[in-house]
């Protein structure tokens, strides 16, 4: 192997490959990041088993080949080379690679090439494509309702419900639920069930450009994300992802239009009283003033704002992360909630008309707060 | 206690005296901030009995009288109060504060104000002022080679001999040392030792203005810096400082000027295929040629730089963190190395004029490497 490239191309290319790297796993080839020169081109990999990333920069190839090299290594040397051409030379001798930069020269020790993990696509499987734009407005809608919990796997996963030319995309931890609805062009009668890890589509959302056309390609238990130039395979989380139009409920009994900020505001305002394990807040509206309030060891807090109320008055309780992550993913300036019982699940969704939705679980009152 | 002012004059104060408060004592009034009106103003507080920061701000004073409030909370509401006008006012039946800030209203259970330390002033004391770019300068100069280590307190320190109209500044961890002389103007014949810690002079530098000059007030064992409205306070390390002059060489066997970012990057890369705990790199110098490398498990690296030698050809080996601390204290563009013998150690300074000097102890190289 023989190749060069300049330090910035490089660079890019390794900051989107070790996302991927799981320094800590006890196979030491993982914590490595694959080299191999194609066509006027080299393509850099990484994988943690879960997640494989792969990424292609221009180069001059004079020597086909491949290597694995030491990510920590290779990332931290590349940060710090100087602007200028970046040589990489396979040393028959040793296996080692020489690095040359300027008048300097580096040699790094690699692993054997053989033991990283190969990426292979099943020959029978499903294609379509997305705008990076759209699928980027739809995980960063939904992601903040997966569970963190790993020993619940199904909840830390996104589920693409596509069909009838439409794709259903929904995630909850069974306290709250996103659920966003878009069309999709051109995948004719396709009808197939994913469930996505949302640590894929979290770094699918930092490696893929807005402008990017994704091409998306669905193999047994796999899922692949293509762009001009970047590669990412994941897993998919089997099992049945629960039924959520059973509980997205149909009618409400009344319902608030206010300013998204002035919430979130007085909400983290509140919660600083609280307990950080659990951030109960009380939010009561009654003649269409709302009022966020906690009363707490800490001491207490009330807040008023003016909202628009259909409705009959009526009081709640919050996590108040659970809200303001709900309410920060919505993204507009207005947000409208509507109340379907003391209960049950409160609706919070845009005033625009979208096919996007979150639903909270309020959290029982006790008797004496 | 009645009182008001603008959210930025509490936010900023808050920020200054939140550096000494410390959350994870088991003294539960020192997470807290002092509140305490004075005349057209309320300076706050915290201590963590170490160092102790006051900072004044403007206020309407309705009311005279004090509290202690708990830092985390009062920190967190005053970053994400509105940009209103806020009140401050005790609540006679219960102890506790109310803060209104436009129609809402918090109130926040405080601490017995009579268990907060009171800072003190023996009468006893000396003074003297010095500008605080000065002091700032000459801090960020040595205090790289102070200790981390709090099993040896007095190497934790930066001392300040003052005598004869100067100040000779001096900090060393016993592997590296670091000189700097100043003039101090309007001292007259004041002579005295001080060992301040190094982690008050980080705070200074970090709440004080570059364009204040600081009074300073030295008694039996404490130091206060005082600025127009920032006052602190911090305790003195007791002890004998090493005598550093033995310690620097008078007389070099030869001398290097170099490319003082030319030096720290070669260093860097190098450092990055040795171990974290002991980044030990070779440099040669032969015939204006210097040569930093490595040879390891990981790898080998050799990088070469022009330089200005006078003398023999030499050869070294250093930790290059310690290498590059004292490099990047210096911060001119071009630095001299002298050396004095193969163990002895060896000095780093700037090529102006300027009693400025780092001394650095160089590794035993063992025979293999």
């Amino acid at each position: 192997m023989h190749f060069s490239s300049t330090k910035e191309e490089l660079l890019n290319a390794i900051q989107v490959v070790q996302r991927a790297v799981s320094p800590r796993n006890p196979l030491p080839i993982l914590s490595g990041i694959k080299f191999e020169t194609g066509e006027g081109s080299v393509t850099i990999s990484a994988t943690d088993l879960e997640l494989g990333i792969s990424c292609s920069f221009p180069a001059e190839i004079s020597e086909p080949g491949k290597t694995v090299l030491p990510a920590r290594v290779i990332t931290e040397l590349a940060r710090r080379f100087p602007n200028v051409k970046i040589f990489f030379k396979s040393d028959p001798l040793n296996g080692s690679v020489i690095i040359q930069y300027g008048k300097s020269e580096a040699s790094i020790n690699g692993y054997p090439v053989e033991e990283f993990p190969e990426f292979t696509i099943p020959a029978d499987n499903t294609k379509f494509t997305i705008s990076g734009e759209i699928l980027k407005e739809v995980i960063s809608q939904v992601i903040f309702a997966t569970a963190r919990d790993e020993n619940r796997p199904l909840y830390t996963g996104i589920l693409f419900e596509i069909n009838n030319g439409t794709a259903n995309i929904v995630a909850t931890d069974t306290h709250r639920l996103a659920w966003r609805k878009i069309l999709l062009d051109g995948i004719g009668d396709l009808d197939i069930n994913l469930i996505i890890p949302g640590k894929t589509l979290n770094e699918l959302t930092r490696v893929a450009g807005l402008s990017d056309r994704l091409d998306i390609t669905v193999a047994e238990n796999q899922v692949i994300f293509e762009t001009k130039n970047i590669s990412l395979v994941s897993r998919l989380i089997g099992g049945n992802f629960p039924n959520y139009r059973q509980v997205i409920p149909g009618d409400y009994i009344s319902k608030t239009r206010l300013k998204t900020r002035d919430l979130i505001e007085a909400s983290e305002r509140a919660s600083l009283l609280t307990s950080e394990g659990a951030p109960i807040i009380k939010i009561s509206i009654e003649n269409s003033i709302l009022v966020v309030s906690v009363n707490t060891e800490a001491g207490r807090m009330r807040e008023e704002m003016s909202v628009y109320h259909e409705g009959e008055g009526l009081q709640f309780a919050f996590n108040a992360r659970y809200l303001n992550d709900a309410l920060k993913a919505i993204g507009t300036d207005e947000v409208v909630m509507e109340f379907t019982g003391p209960l049950s699940p409160v609706i919070i969704k845009p005033v625009e008309e979208m096919e996007y939705l979150s639903l909270l679980l309020p959290v029982r009152l006790r008797e004496e707060s």
